[in-house]
């Protein structure tokens, strides 16, 4: 099946903004096991708009369009696919319904120009957007089906996934039950981890089950999906694809599906009742950032401290050392820091940069350590080259991962592909 | 002119990267007045690609198509552009020669396969890559002029306003002679930005000035474009469009052009050889992390605190204070920090969320204060609505324009629309 996505909007096509609704549909698609196979980008203008939306139905079996749906006179969609079906547009009196009692449960008075988002090409048939004014539908343009979604991110992503993956899912004749699986994992390189997990495919020998790679420096993310014949047959075949993964990937994963870093490190001190305890320099306090809003650190995240400067630290922390970072120091300013914020843990993460302007081989050497209150300290020294933002992004995360890695009784000393010597 | 831009790529088409490419083109091309009427998505496909190039050679006057230009097998830009214009495949001696040069001043030995980077399309003109092997080109395809850019962004970005800018706008016919003014503010929403601004282009009255906004929240940017027939004609028509706008927007441009605002408070307290201090809450160390990791912050940021808890801070700080946030407290914290880090400035952001789960109108109460040296404090209460990231992010950027504004000797409790009371 032939899929295709047109983007609307004079903000997309002018570089405005970004267009992160095209990727999202892309990629959700692909989790399912559906290909796009062409992306068109068009402004709010009839006559291209009617280009894209003719040229999309000769080509294409499926069209997603985003955008377009609202109630300005900017907002074209509705009209322009009437026209390029050569039908009417007509009043839909159930969307008319659903926006009044919308309005009303806000206690908000309905503006006359919402009835324009009611107004609906003939025949079409009604995509549902439980959060929006925007009346998502779908309907046939030459020999494709079109499935026209709302631009606002939040009202497209529960269209998309209720709605639209369904019917396509129906309309391609695969088997309709699919599962993506996904993990996180920290310190290793996209052709590292393809190489740990080749022949795991394989596991599946119908073919069934696809893995993918999503690289998001430092971050990398696996994915699996399995498409069988109802849930029991996908689990029957999932089973032994995650035990693989999680037996090869081992004390790299971070994380699985939803969760993240931030999340399992909050979740396992909140376990045992601990609270926290940071240092950081050219980290800056992203460390701190990544912990700090999520709902619950209040109870954790007793303090941090951030100085660029290492003697600096040594007098917010009373301790007296050398003004050159080692794992000796590292040691030291998590244990003063866990003691004084009287946390039952603390992770310093201490770093010397490179001297000279900002390059491709610029590097940052890290020693960082972590104290507990059972007065066991862990500790390592890593160097991350790759520029200042490289080093800083890749510091914050070893720091995160280490500390994971303690929580969770895995060894903090594993190497890591980053790093170098 | 008819612009159109091409990306190609499987990691693009399947959404495994966000397209900022894309958007880098078309705001670059609307900063001089050009502006993009198609965008194209593609994959790595001979028959998808060839189909792409041929449909924009017949509809556009200029195409610029990026990615595809590597040394790799997926890499097939050169092959089907040299299909679409019926030509044969080339071999450049001169990019051969030039990259040649690129591996030996590297030390590196070039690997066979980079041969096929020097392969261009019979009569194509080469547009010089200075830092990379990919070579960039352009040809005639159908009624079009096409520029064929390297996928890397900092190779795009060079090649783009070296090469291809000065290309467009001397085929355009449109006078060559143009400057981008832009200044960044906080504080003001998008429309009342607009409405502070009516006027301004007229103040050109040949309508060769035009303005542009770009919010992304917190900030919004303004852009002012001018044409001219010279770098004196454009000096004279813009003078006037940019006193007006310093004047309209007064204090609440935080910086121009390049510049950020964290780069402008590290700027002034450099110039005062000044230290700083700061107090965290849930913004969680994000203000110390905008200032962190630049240049020279190092002698500049003495210490920064961050806790979720209130109580946490007074006991970090030696301050007996009331577990409530209020203005009282604020510059008690600011005064406490300044103190103990023995710092010219501090800065102190303490939050009070509101109860219960996230949701649109889930809100914060702001307190904030800047003490410094000379033993005057400021401080003002704020709230913002919007859910806790809306909050987190506002509450960052308040506090740092706060800083800024006491730094320049403005008036640190000018009200902001994003403010509710």
């Amino acid at each position: 099946m032939r899929i295709e996505i047109i983007c609307t909007g004079d903000e997309v096509l002018t570089g405005k903004i970004v267009n992160t609704n095209f990727s999202y549909i892309a990629q959700k698609l692909e989790d399912v096991g559906l290909d796009v196979r062409w992306g068109t980008t068009v402004g709010d203008d009839r006559e291209t708009l009617l280009a894209a939306f003719v040229e999309a139905g000769e080509r294409a079996d499926a069209v997603i369009v985003n955008g377009g749906l609202g109630p300005t006179v900017d907002d074209l969609s509705q009209e322009v696919a009437a026209r390029a079906a050569g039908v009417d547009l007509v009043l839909n009196e159930e969307w008319l319904q659903t926006m009044g009692e919308f309005f009303r449960r806000r206690g908000r008075t309905m503006s006359p120009n919402n009835k324009k988002q009611a107004m609906l090409p003939e025949g079409s048939e009604i995509l549902d957007n439980p959060i929006g004014t925007a009346c998502g539908f779908a309907m046939d343009i030459g020999k494709a089906r079109f499935f026209f979604t709302p631009g606002v991110p939040r009202e497209l992503r529960r269209m998309l996934e209720e709605q639209i993956i369904p019917r396509l899912l129906a309309k391609s004749g695969a088997p309709t039950a699919i599962r993506l699986k996904r993990f996180h994992c920290y310190g290793l390189g996209e052709s590292h981890v393809d190489a740990l997990l080749e022949g795991v495919e394989a596991l599946v020998p119908d073919g069934s089950a696809k893995l993918g790679f999503r690289a998001h420096y430092p971050q990398i993310e696996t994915k699996v999906t399995v498409r069988g014949a109802d849930d029991a047959d996908i689990a029957a075949k999932l089973t032994p694809v995650v035990a693989e993964i999680r037996k090869r990937l081992g004390n790299f994963i971070l994380a699985e599906d939803e969760e993240t870093l931030e999340g399992v490190i909050l979740e396992r001190l909140q376990a045992e009742n601990a609270s926290l305890a940071l240092v950081e320099m050219f980290t800056g306090g992203q460390i701190a950032a990544r912990l700090a809003p999520l709902p619950g650190a209040e109870h954790v995240l007793r303090r941090g401290l951030v100085s660029r400067d290492l003697n600096e630290l040594w007098d917010a922390l009373h301790v007296m050392a050398p003004a050159e970072i080692s794992r000796d120091g590292a040691e030291a300013a998590a244990e003063a820091a866990r003691s004084e914020a009287g946390a039952d843990y603390a992770l310093a993460v201490l770093i010397e940069l490179d001297d000279g302007p900002d390059r491709i081989d610029f590097g940052g050497t890290i020693c960082l350590a972590i104290a507990g209150a059972d007065g066991i300290v862990d500790s390592r020294r890593s160097r991350i080259l790759g520029g200042r933002e490289w080093v800083r992004l890749g510091a914050t995360e070893l720091g995160l991962d280490c500390l994971r890695r303690r929580l969770y009784g895995l060894p903090v000393t594993e190497r890591i592909d980053f790093e170098r010597t």
